[in-house]
């Protein structure tokens, strides 16, 4: 198809196609003449993956394109995929200037309470919880006895089911650990939103309260 | 104290302050002289809060705006608090031709399916979960049989507790709210990453491996 079939088949504007065909992060298509190119459909499945990437995921252009390269050319091995995965959504979501800094005594500290094996090279990892941890101090809240552990127990628990899932052909599990991280964020935070709210009601409902028949999830 | 000296104080650059100034987020000092005014403790604790919400949180000028404007003037009704929160949170987060727009089927009918209770008026919430299931598609990820109902007793139960904690005093429910929302999500987000890594460890070392001696969370 014609880059306009391909925008209208995509919702995507014709501009921002050629954008991300600049970029790199779409591929070419078959040139049919010097000023024409065929597309299929490779191109629409890349599409949407990048706007899923770009949308829900909240990446940058910069940490999609790194994402993608990871995609389109996965580590050998099984557990190096997690890594690379992780390593291609980091590029865009941490300060440059913090990227590799060993410098995550939190992070550190609760990691060896909770007894968890991560790469000690792997300082990218550590800094989001040192980050996310003086987060929470600069903001002047303090979690609850026993919230951290509790966080920790609840995403160790999902984290162990996830990593069962992961499919054992290199490309399909990159793709599944890149996505699965990358667009199940999202999910999980709306959900949490939703689960407060719908816990305050069930709170806040006197017995009789039309709330009361919310039942289990 | 002078603004160099909140400078130094906070560690942010008297550019950045001024600029908070103009924009509102930081509340003006005590005029001293014509071009000089006094700065407390107060601008300095609001200065670590903005730049929790901008840095950890994630959240943009805007938005950081609004919870602020909330955190300073919040709703006298508990369950209200929550709602206020959250809206002050999408108001930053959301395409704005999104905002407020009623289709969001998939996400009712998990809604429903669950028995969550939730304001059917709220369609910023709905609608973030409709974008999170939307980006899965999109992405062509297909999370595995009984991963959406896993995801959502998790937040479920983690979010009873958490709405457990809230303070009954309405200012300080609002910061409890506010600041749990925003600054506890990529506190999950990081710790989720950890566990995968640690479950992919475990997964993919042998028992002779030292992997194996790791322990619970």
């Amino acid at each position: 198809m014609r880059i306009s079939e391909l925008a209208a088949a995509s919702d995507v504007p014709v501009a921002t196609i050629k954008f991300y065909l600049r970029t790199g992060l779409l591929h070419d298509g078959r040139q049919t003449a010097p000023r024409q190119a065929d597309y299929d459909d490779g191109h629409l499945a890349r599409l949407r993956l990048i706007r899923a990437l770009l949308g829900a995921g909240g990446l940058s252009v910069a940490a999609a394109g790194e994402v993608l390269r990871q995609l389109d050319d996965p580590p050998e091995s099984g557990h190096d995929l997690l890594g690379a995965a992780h390593h291609a959504l980091d590029a865009g979501a941490q300060p440059k200037q913090e990227q590799q800094q060993a410098d995550h005594p939190r992070a550190d500290a609760l990691l060896e309470a909770w007894g968890w094996q991560i790469d000690p090279e792997d300082h990218n990892a550590r800094r989001g919880l040192e980050r996310a941890l003086q987060g929470l101090e600069d903001g002047g809240f303090e979690p609850p006895a026993g919230f951290l552990d509790m966080y920790a127990a609840a995403m160790r628990e999902l984290a162990t089911r996830e990593v069962e899932q992961v499919p054992i052909n290199p490309p399909d599990a990159m793709r599944y650990v890149v996505l699965g991280t990358v667009l199940v964020e999202p999910l999980l935070l709306a959900l949490r939103r939703l689960a407060q709210q719908d816990a305050s009601r069930r709170m806040f409902s006197g017995p009789g309260a039309p709330a009361a028949q919310s039942g289990g999830a």
